[in-house]
């Protein structure tokens, strides 16, 4: 049970947003079948294409949605529990990534262009002033607190980092934009999506933490003391989604939870890419389990605990890259799969028009 | 052992052909390796994306190759084990999707026009009279033999059909093509391709045979016992690549095994398919095992035995979409992360350029 709460302002909005969201249209979804059963193929052989297809009919209302544009929002933040040495890179990587992803030079950036979709930075709590042009910034405070001595941040926190990923989402789904892919930036991140596994995804520690993007056996067992050590510092209550983010989770988590429940709530799609935007999902199905309907898996990470967190999640990758990069990479490959279901619907010849024999 | 035989002139040519592949420059691959250890992401965090760039390099010698023009390469060929009642669907299918392919309207069209890539339509062996300015003829014979009582084709015609493929792509590598995708048409060629992972794969029947284009469990139990009686009939030698064929396979498929032959000769990549396309492979690697360097995966089809099909050729799916249509359509949706490792080789900022610390 979890304690009797006075909602913030902040959390006040998020649960009027989350009420907002509503269901896939069924009857929409009901031609989308049909027409994909007229298609020259046998029934169902398209696989997932199909399923994203029906889908996205059902968020949409339309047989074929214009997913032309389509962003995929990196939120970057810093996490205090770096103090500990759980990561193969120093935490000053995470502005320095900021700049080169707004300078186009970073991986996600490259994929993004292939896949035609805007790259939007969002600065949720680097530790460091930064300042471009084209940053979004989004900043409830310049990184979280060490989870293994204190809350990574106050519960308002929390809840303001999720309503700023939900506004920006509402800002863009106003701009014309009907297709997002998440995409992370933290040095640390890897720990706080773990210790949000194990405080909401029932998990264990050991289960939850892998080598984020490069350390070794013997550093894992120490992330894995660390996350333990969070979870005893904090306690977080699995029925309390904000309050699990506030103790152990990170600003850019928050934020990216934000934005997958701002797509459910603007019939946006929202393709999830690794495992720390797993995790925000994790969180964002746990406040507005309707919101589930609205996002799809991408690839699956090599990182250890994203498996497990997907099928908590009910959901199954379609790209098998060993990929553990994060910073929406899986999730913006995706969008071709995205782009190749709709084509079908749009483009392919029925049994009729082509004179081929059904079975 | 195999019987002492007397090559025919075609396979005299295949064996010359095979001579002709090389191995991959380890010289450039070593370079790209050192290239991509440059670039601001954790060493190899992209996972295979960075195995294809890699690959890429050693097939071509250059550190990102162009491979701009790319197609589809999709044979069509009938089977005479149709009369056993193997398929959903009529063998008359066949022509009819293939003048879909040539007008546009099939799957694989659509999803190849969002890679950029041409769809090559190639008769090999289809029981019926087909005329189309874009149709290429190289056909041996209408259809094969019904397996059960016969063999599929003659040695030679079998032969003939992989030196139709070779020579094929040693046109189109003189017109500039540089990837390739395997793509099939033919009812019945499930069939087919299950009896060949059983003549030369090691796999028992009742492993190898699926569910096709969508039959139920009862005609894939007399799948196959239709498989088994092919095998007894013919008694295919697991030495003698180019006699299985002949025996058990299908024009189509021999025809794909000289496409995968013709491109490593050529120094092209090629993309395998599903069931049927790996069916083809298996084929191409035991005539010439150098080949496989030179081959990738796509997708993971949902046909039972393409798993340990895959497994028995060493190579991993990247695309997991429960798809079973063939026609080429997972390989040419694994173009879009060959184009995403080409531009990670040429676009992504380094350590240095970014100015981001390492680890």
């Amino acid at each position: 049970m979890s304690e009797q709460r006075s909602l913030s302002g902040h959390e006040l909005k998020i649960t009027s947003f989350i009420n907002e969201i509503g269901d896939l249209n069924a009857g929409v979804m009901a031609d989308a079948i049909q027409h994909l059963n007229s298609l020259t193929k046998p029934p169902g052989s398209l696989g997932r294409l199909e399923d994203i297809a029906i889908r996205a009919a059902g968020i949409s209302g339309e047989l074929a949605p214009d997913y032309g544009k389509r962003a995929v929002i990196v939120m970057a933040g810093d996490h205090g529990v770096c103090e500990e040495g759980i990561s193969a890179f120093p935490a000053e990587v995470t502005p320095q990534m900021v700049m080169n992803f707004l300078a186009g030079g970073a991986a996600v950036n490259v994929l993004a262009r292939g896949a035609r979709a805007d790259v939007l930075c969002v600065d949720m709590g680097v530790n460091a002033d930064l300042a471009h042009e084209a940053l979004i910034t989004c900043k409830t405070r310049k990184g979280t607190g060490n989870m293994t001595r204190e809350a990574a941040m106050t519960r308002d926190e929390a809840a303001a980092a999720v309503l700023g990923g939900f506004e920006l989402v509402a800002r863009l789904a106003g701009e014309g934009y009907r297709m997002f892919a998440t995409g992370d930036m933290g040095i640390g991140n890897t720990t706080a999506s773990a210790a949000l596994c194990a405080a909401l995804g029932g998990m264990t520690p050991d289960e939850a933490v892998g080598l984020g993007t490069g350390i070794d056996e013997e550093r894992r067992l120490h992330k894995v003391e660390v996350v333990k050590r969070a979870l005893a510092c904090n306690r977080p209550d699995d029925s309390d989604p904000i309050g699990a983010l506030a103790k152990v989770g990170g600003l850019e988590i928050a934020g990216l939870a934000g934005v997958i429940l701002g797509a459910a709530a603007h019939r946006c799609l929202v393709v999830v890419d690794g495992f720390i935007s797993s995790a925000a999902a994790l969180v964002a199905t746990a406040l507005a389990p309707k919101a589930a309907a609205f996002m799809i898996a991408s690839h699956l990470s090599q990182e250890q605990g994203h498996a497990a967190l997907l099928r908590k999640l009910g959901l199954s990758p379609m790209i098998q890259l060993d990929m553990r990069l994060g910073e929406g990479t899986g999730a913006v490959l995706a969008f071709h799969f995205v782009d190749a279901a709709l084509s079908v619907m749009r483009e392919m010849a029925t049994f009729e028009s082509a004179g081929v024999s059904r079975e």
